[in-house]
């Protein structure tokens, strides 16, 4: 025999068994299933996008994470020894492809829609332990729809689906990047250097307050600017009330109607919301950054009590569709770490459940096969979920795999055609 | 605003809009669930893997359509002007993967592994009308059963899940590749020359007998053989006493083992599906070739009443894993052609059922949100989808629209928060 090829996965991809596909599997189907009541419709777009589309997508770091597709046959000898030797490349995200899609199939399209999007993203990250290079993302985007009922749309229904999954203590947070600049300018930072002060502000939960301040006076930022913004977010964190402080602090150089979203937003959830799905908060802060350059409105992110990250972000980004179309298309979404939150169910334990697994075993040479057959089927009908194993020479390994296997009740078929039933279900 | 970007999906790939969407749904829950029920599970493996694996596979054709990665970073600086610019690629099939995939995790898998796949695969095809550079594959494999009772559970469930969808008229082809090996023998061809014979036989739906002679005489083959062949083809195609037929002609070039698994195959399957599944047959054809050069046994396809081409297809490769593990281990597998059999389910007009769709129009600014969300809530408790829909300035359009888009019972909530009924089930 030739050498053995090396069956490991390629760097930083992975398999999945079958025992994490059965909880993927059904956080998928609870997911649609609940987007689906809130009347979202599934759209597909291929995996493999342009070049152009995926480096001029205002995607910040990811498009540096592009995995990109060699040209082929004569397009690659001619361009063969230039930069110039990929021309397509896989997406790092569902929402630069989603844009693309409205802009070109808008006519023939719900308004406004209301898109589900589920599918594997790819990012050439630098491997490390739970993070891979091809990740599933679970994407609900509103497009077409100005008013912020979108915003309470895709809040509630993300959370729903989440809280259906089993998930509690459940906490949004919500911050606007229009606030964000209003708080920027407030303060007296470089207009031209905003961007640089939302990076560091972004890591207040790991670094703390000190930290943040820390990073801006290194950052070369003015110190009563520092010192202005300390002031700001010391005063206003956390509720509704202080959303009424903050907007007195800054007075009219943000639009009424930025606070007033906000704040219809933040009731809205909360009425239909806390009380009914356990452990759920939603509550305004004004240090939610989120790192897509291409937000222009509302943003947000819900985290669970048990894990130390969001487990869903999103925001509005009302002039990304324009770059296609043309003409500017309102537009928010909501995307599910699908991966943080199988790694959530996963620790609960494996799936319960399902049908119930039945082995018929019998020997090959010996047994009626059109009689087995026969009540595999009859089984079946009934719903069970039935495998057909060939009997082994000795029995009582194969039981134990069975039963490892998760089946419960074990026929083991005669010469006869008569069965006896083992297992852990063989009396039901 | 900048220069408009290209909003088209990049050459040979598609978006597909969500009318198509639900069909494909409802097709994959439908194959997923009889699936299950017989035992199967749902595995994943990614959609990159190594070069190596990819090229080195025995794909036939297909290798030489992959898609390929190209390097990154300092990896690619070192190839730079080399031939030797990627290393890994986009999957071309799951068969090869999966091969991959059970010599990596074999320890932990049950024992026969019934493995469902269902995913996207890549191949670079000059684009034509209706097919696709990606494309869904859907495949069942039974890996460590030499038994013949593995291609009666694949071709039984297959069977079942296509019948499933509503498809009837089903035909199994059947065949083995030993057979077609003795047949090239007996004929007198030249063994160093079975694959052109076989290329040549593989087109006689197309061609006709005549033009199989024709190819295969233009090809230099032997006069005698050609006509021999011709001969043993007119005696043998169709029924099972035509495979006894067969035998006796090829006498004991091939071992009765190979004569008893192929007729204890039909027989089984005929028994437990003919009659039951609508139009269903089985029968021995010594015609039918497959592609896959890694092939070694039985190997099947399946036609429906209404389609030119095989919508499903498979065999045994008892060879592919010992590449990869250092020892043989049985498999054989069976493939639905997922596109094909959307195309099908699409000529035979939209989905219809599903939940019934609600759309509860308000005016934003005056009705009272809580009561719109409350009432959205209670129908979804009751199995509803629910839209939120903001009033427009006229109604009678956005009627129409909602009505174009599905939603059959629309609710026009009142400035008072009480709600007209309109639509197709306004009074349901």
């Amino acid at each position: 025999m030739a050498e053995k090829i090396d069956s490991n996965p390629a760097r930083g991809m992975r398999d999945v068994l079958p025992d994490e596909v059965v909880v993927r599997d059904r956080a998928m189907d609870t997911i649609l299933r609940v987007y689906r009541r809130h009347g979202f419709v599934r759209i597909e777009t291929p995996a493999v996008e342009s070049l152009r589309l995926l480096l001029g997508s205002e995607g910040g770091e990811n498009e540096k994470l592009v995995y990109k597709i060699l040209k082929r046959g004569d397009k690659l000898e001619a361009a063969s020894g230039s930069e110039d030797l990929a021309d397509l490349g896989l997406r790092f995200d569902l929402t630069v492809p989603l844009a693309r899609y409205y802009a070109q199939h808008h006519a023939k399209l719900p308004q406004p829609l209301k898109a589900i999007q589920i599918g594997p993203v790819w990012r050439a990250e630098r491997p490390q332990r739970g993070r891979y290079r091809q990740f599933t993302q679970c994407d609900i985007d509103i497009l077409g729809m100005s008013s912020e009922v979108a915003e309470i749309e895709l809040i509630l229904a993300t959370a729903e689906a989440l809280s259906e999954l089993g998930l509690t203590g459940l906490t949004v947070r919500i911050n606007d990047r229009r606030v964000l600049t209003a708080i920027a300018a407030r303060c007296g930072f470089e207009p031209a250097r905003f961007d640089s002060v939302f990076i560091a502000l972004d890591k207040l939960d790991k670094i703390g307050e000190a930290g943040v301040a820390k990073e801006l006076a290194d950052a070369g930022h003015p110190a009563p600017a520092v010192e202005a913004l300390r002031r700001l977010l010391a005063a206003a964190t956390g509720d509704a009330a202080r959303l009424d402080e903050l907007r007195r602090e800054l007075g009219p150089t943000l639009d009424a109607g930025v606070w007033e979203a906000l704040s219809r937003i933040i009731t809205a959830v909360r009425q239909d919301a806390e009380g009914r799905l356990p452990g759920f908060a939603i509550a305004f802060d004004p240090t939610l950054v989120r790192g897509m350059g291409y937000y222009t409105g509302p943003i947000f992110e819900i985290a669970q009590a048990s894990a130390p990250w969001s487990i869903a972000g999103g925001g509005r980004y009302d002039r990304m569709i324009g770059r296609f179309l043309g003409r500017d298309v309102p537009a928010t979404g909501f995307s599910i770490g699908f991966e943080r939150v199988v790694g959530l169910l996963m620790e609960r334990g494996a799936a319960e459940g399902g049908e119930r697994r039945v082995a018929l075993v019998f020997a090959e040479e010996t047994a009626d096969l059109a009689g087995v057959l026969r009540m595999a089927r009859e089984l079946r009908e009934k719903g069970d979920a039935v495998t057909l194993a060939v009997r082994a020479r000795k029995l009582g390994p194969q039981f134990q795999a069975l039963e490892g296997q998760g089946f419960t009740r074990i026929g083991v078929v005669g010469d006869d055609g008569a069965v006896e039933w083992r297992g852990r279900e063989a009396r039901a």
